[in-house]
């Protein structure tokens, strides 16, 4: 296919359920004029609490229902499954694939004057040691501590963003970093962007938070370009959200990310 | 078959992961020498957000594999499966099949003298009304307070049963009873019963917990017992656990329920 016309297929992203919204959203803001297929696998979510095979195996079974709709890129808009499947997809699917962790770990190597970077994320993220990996092929130099947060997820799903229980959890985590000299901490997990305003309160101004959902859009930008596979801005814009299972709660997230509400969400058989 | 081979078969028990094990223990407690087969679906857990479609189709999953181990009566030990799957069980698997709902229900209407009872449970569970139905059908003039408190298993799993954060939590869910009369909680998921002290702490004494998992024990123990199914309490008891993935979370709550390391858990791969 000439590149004039795979340009105008759909950028395909998935995730375990409604995190990777924070990556459709930034998405949506660079590149207003292109078409997205998102797929949330609300039916299996969480992934960060299961082993490196089941993910890999709902990850791909996710990329199969994606191809089959026609994309020209695709992205794993979930830390757990960019963890542990980003390899094998790279090596089996044609089409260019980016994950979240690369660039949040060069946000956060271009942030660092310490050189001390934290990372937090789901029990499985940080079990991979995904982002040690990553930010060791990059610079050797750098120190990585690393935490598991599994209660942000749910803190996260239930809207309890802000208040004293948010508070209460998020001090009880990120205790951890109290005497590493972090000055950058990468926000391991598609959710986390909604516990922002906390974590900052929780660590103070010091620390910067990298936020890999802004970062991840950067690099879609940066791929389509280099590949001259951007859009033509002025096709209309369509957006087309599948689900695997019903969710009340990526409905009201997805409405309260994405400005106005999301009417069209079918729901696909895959599992 | 006859009872007497019957009889040696095993008990089933199910649930999304590692909940039923509060089942398991109480069923232990009473029928020390009865063959258990346990199934924790870890590679779909959790079901309490998830549709009864879904639900559904898990736990038929799920016995289908039991059923394959040759067992004498199966378990629903879970909330949201049982209020979903039971009925459909019921009619499918020729072995009789036992749920939470009923025999905690049972239990909240011999306990209560206000009238009034109140449920918790997962979103799924309360949006079931399984509850609420058990309850009118078994005396139409009681009361039922029902609410969903989502936060309360990633509580459990994460091991935060007891401390400031639990409590707040609990009180910021529980506040919905505060004014209601009501004299009796059902603990409406497995998991719950790892939270019973700041439950109890949170509502006060004069509010009796009503735990699913001994009511069902017993329930069992009686459905053996009429059917003449009861083991031969000089067998060797074997306890068999699969699981459908690997799970952290679940080795540390067995070994902790159940007394003694779990040496014998098979992986199996059903979904």
């Amino acid at each position: 296919m000439k590149n004039e016309k795979r340009s105008e297929l759909s950028i395909g992203i998935f995730d375990s359920g409604v995190g990777g919204l924070t990556v459709v959203k930034e998405v949506v803001r660079l590149l207003p004029g292109e078409r997205i297929i998102y797929l949330g696998d609300t039916a299996r979510v969480p992934y960060g609490t299961k082993s490196s095979k089941t993910v890999v195996k709902y990850a791909q079974s996710n990329v199969r229902f994606l191809l089959s709709k026609g994309i020209k890129i695709l992205v794993i808009a979930c830390n757990t499954a960019s963890a542990y499947s980003l390899d094998v997809l790279k090596e089996t699917v044609e089409q260019p694939v980016i994950g979240v962790i690369e660039p949040g770990v060069k946000k956060a190597l271009d942030t660092t004057r310490t050189g001390k970077i934290g990372v937090i994320g789901t029990p499985s993220t940080i079990k991979s040691n995904a982002y040690n990996t990553e930010i060791e092929k990059l610079d050797e130099s750098a120190e990585v501590f690393s935490k598991a947060c599994p209660l942000f997820v749910p803190l996260a799903e239930e809207g309890w963003h802000e208040g004293e229980i948010a508070h209460a959890v998020a001090e009880k985590y990120l205790d951890y970093f109290r005497n590493s000299d972090i000055d950058t901490l990468i926000l391991g997990c598609t959710h986390y962007p909604l516990l922002k305003t906390t974590i900052q309160s929780v660590l103070g101004e010091n620390i910067t938070l990298v936020d890999s959902a802004e970062e991840t859009a950067k690099a879609v930008m940066n791929m389509l370009e280099n590949r001259d596979l951007l859009g033509n801005n002025n096709s209309v814009s369509v957006r087309e959200f599948y689900l695997t299972d019903n969710s009340d709660s990526f409905l009201s997230i997805a409405n309260r990310f994405l400005g106005k509400d999301i009417e069209d969400i079918q729901l696909i058989d895959i599992v």
